[in-house]
């Protein structure tokens, strides 16, 4: 495979910016099918794909969000036209007779409590990560944000199961209203080592 | 911005595959280098970026750490060019006053034991989803894995410091050699809900 090219790699890594503006216009349902038609695929632990996805897109239910969320959180989930709950379902490891066929009982590689509840939360976490730079590659901005009540999101969206919420994230087509300034990245010899 | 074209989606997510069979060749310093100079723009907490990455190439370090590995997992880091080391640095919050510069005292956001172990975990598992993808963007091949002895990896890797190893991944140029069929995924209406 080829190295994608520039304007590629700029828009999902070099250029891209966290949002905190953006376009009222709604997203069509067929676009946020198709984001999840490419997060599904990014690799996790036995295939397990933990992460659930809540897009809220509706006046009701963005209301119900933001009233949850801290500081300048709830202006930004009224303003974009969806904000996505991205949890973690602790039952996920009853997916695995369906997801990874062929290691049979792969389920009981996370009967231990911690275990599961470290692999829901570090898989949902990379799927996150699949998100964030999925919703880049099909043109669109991100706003992720981790200030907000998840026990209450958790009751108010997952009433009734074990998905647990991670963190949400506004998508949409931002503005530069209330845009930072980019900020500082450490220096490969600060992050990084070959041996 | 405009969606990527179906072969860059293609690379990066729907045709990409994880990989257990690797070409021997090195992989160059400066691939590494812009490999990490894409992943560090991943939007994170505060701009917390609290991953640190450890590219194990030389034959000593790749049998240390397949050393340490599960099952067939040590095979595959000492075939692999390179094996990364995914890891977070519990100290974080001390790199905050630089890398987010205008919220002064954003290191005491992540003053709790809990919420900085959380932080730093889900933080560095979104970097680590941007590394894969950083990776495939870059034309490479990756092979993520979780079963190793983390402990014991700590002690060799990251003696002296508070950075623990998340997981890891081999990157490279893949063979179809012990490459699974391609799993299942959910559907949409088993993993997402638009309210």
């Amino acid at each position: 495979m080829a190295k994608l090219d520039a304007p590629a790699l700029a828009q999902l890594f070099t250029e891209a910016r966290t949002r905190n503006g953006w376009k009222t216009d709604p997203l069509p349902e067929s676009l946020l099918r198709e984001l999840y038609d490419l997060v599904k695929f990014g690799p996790t632990a036995a295939n397990s794909t933990p992460a659930r996805f809540v897009f809220v897109t509706s006046p009701d239910a963005k209301a119900r969000l933001a009233a949850l969320s801290s500081g300048s959180n709830g202006p930004k989930i009224l303003q974009a036209p969806a904000t996505v709950i991205i949890g973690y379902d602790l039952d996920f490891p009853e997916t695995l007779d369906k997801l990874f066929p062929h290691a049979p009982g792969a389920k009981n590689w996370f009967g231990d409590p911690v275990a599961k509840e470290w692999g829901a939360f570090r898989n949902s976490s990379l799927q996150g990560g699949y998100f964030i730079l999925a919703a880049r590659a099909l043109g669109l901005d991100v706003g992720a944000m981790s200030g907000f009540d998840n026990a209450g999101v958790d009751a108010e969206f997952f009433a009734g199961t074990n998905i647990k919420s991670n963190f949400i994230a506004s998508i949409g087509y931002g503005t530069d209203d209330g845009l930072f300034p980019r900020s500082p990245r450490l220096d490969f010899e600060e992050a990084a080592q070959i041996v």
